[in-house]
């Protein structure tokens, strides 16, 4: 008899090849390398969430797949091991229910604007998104010295008072989380953070300390609402790729 | 009965394969991502125009093209949607009769010289177009706080103004356009631009605000003959790369 | 009759195809291109170890495979020819046990940080032995103007003296080297310098002299403790994508 | 009756199939992109040379290869175009006896030292040969506004007076040329130039106009000596890429 949570319900095999292709999808376009994940709320039980066994995003399959709860305790681990850094998921699924989907990353182009005090803007219209700020959770203000990794509710919780209601935080010296209302809208978002890192360190570079004309506030609000539409021709190009691969 | 503009007659099987075959080129150049769109005038008739409908430029066959007039609107849409940004190409092909093909894309490294007081310059003769200038449309004079798109006539307009009777014009935070007289030179032009921008960010660094010795006015008008040429043998390379992929 | 060292015993078939397969991953994860190599200790004998024949890394199969004593004297050569630079390996060997894989590489991005006067730091959890410290051999020093190789036991001595007890340790105008307690270990220390390095060229960029938060020393040994499983997933990963390609 | 060049004697298949496979492996390492050529000495008559049609490099055939006397007259177009700038190759064989093979190519990392007032240097010992010095060739200086392209002899001179005796030289606002002993040599001296380019780009910011501990000119005549067999080893991988694709 287990102690184990109970499951939210079953869902269907689309949901779970989707979310275990958004994983893969990450990795096709340099987001995550061995290491990161992304997760889905349950869609009929919002107090369950799914994501992969601990293992690298670019393998995982719709049967590596492990129910959660809230408190991020498997359902249905089966002996499968669960990611140190699962207690994101459920953190942010606790504190945000407007958010369906989380993804967790390293990319590389995004990690200089945890370590220096340089704030990211929106470099165009597909990432209006980062116009709304993007606030930097360090650890180590409230831990001290630490592995850095947010491996415990408390730390969850740290990180989830920074986060607030954005839709992407950074993490000083270990890399970021970008949160969406669907799986599309969440790897949407993780894309092109990295994507608009890439295109603010050059455009640092030529400004030189000359001003920068990102998107304003308000421009990020107003061209953000035609992404959620981008978000899908995206996901149907990038989710067709792995198709081809899997034929799931 | 439908209130849709007539069609400007058939073209062949290789215009519209030659149209798809583009969209796909720029997506393997790294110029396009999901987003950004090439069209062609009609050969017979100076007052339409073809572009794929609203899709991620990869995908695109010759299925997916549809006519348009001069206003961006649909011939032969049969349900399909179009892209939200049409009013760039039809306002072009009216503003200017040279024009035969035209490419709206977001491509990284070009994204920069808009945001920042900095020309971008022709950093070697493949990108001698570029010599003439590079105006940057900035849809915040006129318009205010937008969605950074050229969405209706009168945007379409404006820029226009802007580009005047360049080849190639910057949009604020958003991307740029490339024109040519043939497809083959507007996809010449969109995946130089890019390249040129590539080479000119390490220039700039390199330079740390010494002289930089690009083409000169004079010499981009001369280094751009032979250029006609270079776009055929590029065109001739990346067309049979698409050929392999896709046997149209 | 030979002068050659005895066999330190067999091996596993696996234990090589393991060492071939290392090879063949750190050409695919950009660290070694046509030159660079990875040795490992003898897992029965700890004065013999095995290291390809001189080759490119992305072509190095299981029969090519040699084994050395910690002279760096090939047992089996049967003609074929050693690295130049094998004197490295068996000097690392010879002076730490703890070191059971060595890779020497010249990946591009961390060459800069053996040519100026700027410390290599840990920008990132992942590159937590970063913060350990990096010395710089700069074979000059002691030998005056030479081919820049470790070709001998003298220039092994000298290196190892500037390696100390660190797992990492860059050599002027040339390259690097990494160790591992592990192949992983060591194909996860070689991987994760040169990413570092990347993340670090950017972010010297973006702090353009304002204080970097890279991970302090502390933080630097908690957060290497997960990175030993993190060796593991990733190793599963790039493992498979060798295994996929060669049935071995 | 042709007045064409008479041809220096026959070659065998495998060299004109290295010649193609030169081409094909300079494409594939990122040297060039639709455009660049190398050309191969005649193996037993010094007075012609080999060099494919006008064609983008990465498609070139044993049978697109033309021979050309040293005036760049081809001995047997039939019908087949010639590259604008085979004046380059032609001078080069003419004034540099000891020159085999010759690469010219716009490779995009290598082009800012050919804009700005600064020293190409020997980052590692792979490009040693760069410590020899790199000259840079203006053809505006003798030559005023021109299309850049050394499209003649009076051009090819003036390259070669700024060639001198090195194996590389950089051409303003256009490209660079690199010569080998070998055909192996050249492919070896224009893949590192562009690789230490790449490495030079990110010292230069990383150093911010402190000291860059290069190879010094004796090193790099040391270093310079085992590169012989660097260039075979790179080789040997390269072709065997080649050969897998064309079967040739």
């Amino acid at each position: 008899m287990s102690d184990a949570p109970k499951s939210g319900g079953p869902v269907t095999e689309e949901f779970l090849a989707n979310l275990a292709a958004a994983s893969r999808i990450l990795a096709a376009q340099g987001v995550v390398d061995a290491f990161g994940h992304i997760s889905h709320r349950h869609p009929d039980n919002p107090d369950r969430y799914f994501m992969s066994k601990s293992m690298a995003p670019a393998l995982v399959s719709p049967d590596d797949i492990i129910e959660y709860d809230l408190e991020s305790e498997p359902c249905n681990a089966d002996g499968r091991g669960s990611f140190l850094e699962r207690f994101i998921h459920g953190g942010i699924y606790k504190a945000r229910p407007d958010v369906q989907s989380v993804v967790h990353s390293h990319s590389p182009s995004v990690i200089p604007f945890g370590l220096v005090d340089e704030k990211m803007c929106a470099m165009f219209h597909n990432a209006a998104f980062v116009a709304a700020g993007v606030p930097v959770f360090d650890i180590s203000e409230k831990f001290g010295a630490t592995d850095m990794l947010v491996s415990d509710h408390a730390k969850s919780d740290a990180f989830n008072e920074i986060l607030g209601d954005k839709d992407i935080a950074l993490m000083r010296a270990h890399g970021s989380v970008a949160c969406g209302t669907t799986i599309q809208e969440a790897v949407f978002h993780a894309v092109y953070t990295e994507v608009n890192a890439r295109i603010q360190h050059w455009t640092q570079a030529l400004s030189n300390g000359r001003p920068i004309a990102a998107l304003s506030e308000e421009e990020g609000v107003l061209a953000d609402g035609p992404n959620q539409g981008a978000a899908l021709r995206a996901w149907d190009l990038w989710r067709r790729e792995i198709r081809e691969q899997t034929n799931w």
